[in-house]
């Protein structure tokens, strides 16, 4: 009787705290997305400025197609999603942002590849040898068919898909990266990141979509589980293509953010696949390890980039504690816990959620600030940049919202069964 | 004789200043050499590792060009220059890196452009999409040229001239860059400042390179010269190539170490030419004004980046506080005293040979530390990394030393002179 209280007691302050977390997150998607919608729309073009001062102020007018592309996605999601946001600005803002896209992504068009940056009318400023641009314009399409159901969106995005697979797994070429006697082919993590998170995006409830792209997220899988080295002690970023480590600082380099972000990604394979061995390797190699070895214990905040041997990585911002790693880690803890019921989970949401709101949510005028010192002093005061957009919070408290939702749901049904249980 | 008496203590304790200042120089420049021939030069394939971190350890062994040449040119000139480095090993090393760069810094024999960096054994991993591999490829092979008096160096360093020059002035199709609509040219104050950098190497003591090159010293000049905007009240870093401000951040980028850095450029130039209005302009606008508006007055230093109208630049380091600026500064208050006597260009040199020796100097294993936080305390532990190598330290130690030494015979010379009047 005792101890039955004790559980009773326990789950009822678990509920308690998954509640509180609820609210205080909804509450800040609200006021991170009207920061967003009041300054950043471009009403004459169309698409998005993120080159945003603190309090939302314009001081750049080039646009970032990583960040309109996900700024897109961001606002159909949204739209799509929460009953909220299902608004016809918010909608309008999307279509608005996916023409500009369509009309100027691509330098000419009979080019391939999209910009990296094109300015506030749509001309092309400078162009990446990789493949996210095109990731992120994928990802705009694809949930602005979803949000629309016009064909054109879904088109534009399967064409594209089709030709990312191409520069990935047949050939780099028109990429424009030139061969060179010492550039062996990396394995980055990212690549294959990328590709998971792009299928599990296009077969959200398309059984034709899944199995078209099943292959694909399989090949993935295998591509991000070959950055678990050292005996399974270490993600490293980049590896060799057989899955080797690599020599010097690029093959000693480590990401914690990424290697969490990819434990997410994992995870939703996993979930989506019921693969629970896959889900514990996401959660214990790549949520829990790279969160503990990422972790500043004395600061606070996880660094941006590590050197597994321990040496001084030669990025300048390697200890600055940067937004993003925090609300991928956000997004893992609580997706990992909904896969394993590890309490140490909550655990570390709890933490990053206290470290984050109370040094990178700009309490005077919304949204996160993106750039911290090792010690947790802002060092830019911008809001936006051309790599950080209206992306990686509003996506993180709208899962995160979505996640304790659920979180709750599950808990309510099982303290009914248990209820009605003799 | 009360004015005389206190005109003869001031001197006298200038003199003191001057001389103080040389012995800690010099004795730095001996510590700093000790370093970079003890831990960086390569036996076995030639050229120099620069990857080196606190105590002198290679932590990776890929070549970046810029580091090789600048290496080889500062061997070369310290061996030329400084009884006490007219040593075997010295010349040794700088051949065996001049050795490697004819060999490897192009990344294959009909390349006309060089490799940015390369592995140990001299296979090219990346190429630049600019000048500036080339530019140190140049520095390195002319003084090779006047240390060896071997002809194959200085014809490498004058046909490489050549080619960048054509690239700079007439078609810069050969470097790579795409053409883009929303790209219009720039003229960017690195380039300029490099040439005439150049100008001032190929010329020394011959007579037909002076002649040769003395247009495009010209030219340089009045590029630099188009930087400073505003009325004459800041330095941008970018500008278009008729002299304009730009639009956005990249119009508004200003790089206080890069300016001081052009000012003594600008004043070696003024020497030589005995232009004294351009010396004053190169002391006032390009030393004197981005020093005062450069320097950090709560933490002292120099900020790496700022904006013209003071909004917050988007580059992560932008209030790190760097080695080179510092170094620049040095020279350029010291040669900008030799130009115009003016006493407050003294008191800029001793405020930051104060900071640089109490912050950037390690006094357990020498040479500097590279990167500070902005409150001054060492963020990247390494001596040496893909743009830090035996460069501007030694440069700056062994030119404050000459000028230092000048200052004093002059000073000497001033005294006898006075000495001997009625």
């Amino acid at each position: 009787m005792m101890s039955e209280n004790i559980q009773t007691s326990s789950r009822m302050e678990e509920r308690r705290r998954l509640q509180q977390w609820r609210d205080q997150i909804s509450k800040e998607l609200d006021r991170v997305m009207d920061f967003w919608t009041k300054h950043s729309e471009d009403k004459e073009y169309g698409g998005f400025f993120t080159c945003l001062g603190q309090d939302g102020a314009v001081y750049d007018e080039l646009k970032y197609i990583w960040l309109q592309g996900r700024q897109v996605w961001m606002y159909g999601r949204l739209y799509r999603k929460l009953p909220r946001f299902h608004r016809q600005e918010i909608l309008t803002a999307a279509i608005a942002g996916g023409e500009f896209l369509l009309t100027h992504a691509r330098p000419s068009a009979d080019s391939l590849k999209c910009a990296f940056v094109v300015t506030r009318d749509g001309r092309a400023v400078k162009i990446q040898r990789t493949i996210f641009s095109e990731c992120f314009y994928i990802m705009a399409m694809d949930e602005l068919w979803r949000t629309t159901r016009e064909e054109r969106y879904k088109k534009s995005a399967r064409d594209m898909m089709d030709q990312i697979v191409h520069w990935v797994r047949e050939d780099p070429s028109g990429l424009g990266r030139p061969e060179l006697p010492g550039a062996e082919p990396v394995n980055s993590m990212a690549v294959p990141m990328m590709l998971l998170n792009l299928v599990d995006q296009l077969r959200e409830e398309d059984e034709e979509a899944a199995r078209k792209y099943e292959e694909l997220a399989t090949w993935s899988v295998e591509k991000i589980l070959q950055h678990l080295q050292r005996d399974g002690q270490a993600i490293l970023e980049n590896v060799s293509v057989d899955g080797n480590e690599l020599p010097g600082c690029m093959g000693r380099h480590q990401n914690p953010g990424h290697a969490i972000e990819a434990g997410w990604f994992l995870l939703r394979q996993a979930i989506t696949q019921s693969d629970h061995d896959l889900g514990r390797t996401a959660v214990e190699k790549f949520v829990l390890m790279p969160f503990l070895s990422g972790w500043d214990w004395e600061h606070g905040g996880l660094f941006s980039f590590q050197d597994v041997d321990g040496h001084c990585p030669t990025q300048l911002e390697w200890s600055m504690k940067l937004w993003w790693p925090h609300t991928e880690a956000l997004i893992a803890f609580l997706l990992g816990y909904l896969e394993t019921w590890d309490t140490q989970l909550l655990d570390g949401f709890q933490k990053v959620l206290d470290y984050a709101f109370s040094r990178f949510s700009d309490q005077e005028y919304g949204e996160w600030f993106g750039y911290l010192s090792q010690d947790g002093k802002v060092a830019l005061s911008i809001k936006g940049g051309p790599f950080k957009g209206c992306f990686h919070v509003p996506r993180c408290l709208y899962m995160c919202e979505e996640l304790l939702s659920k979180l709750l749901e599950e808990e309510e049904e099982d303290r009914q069964a248990a209820d009605v249980s003799p």
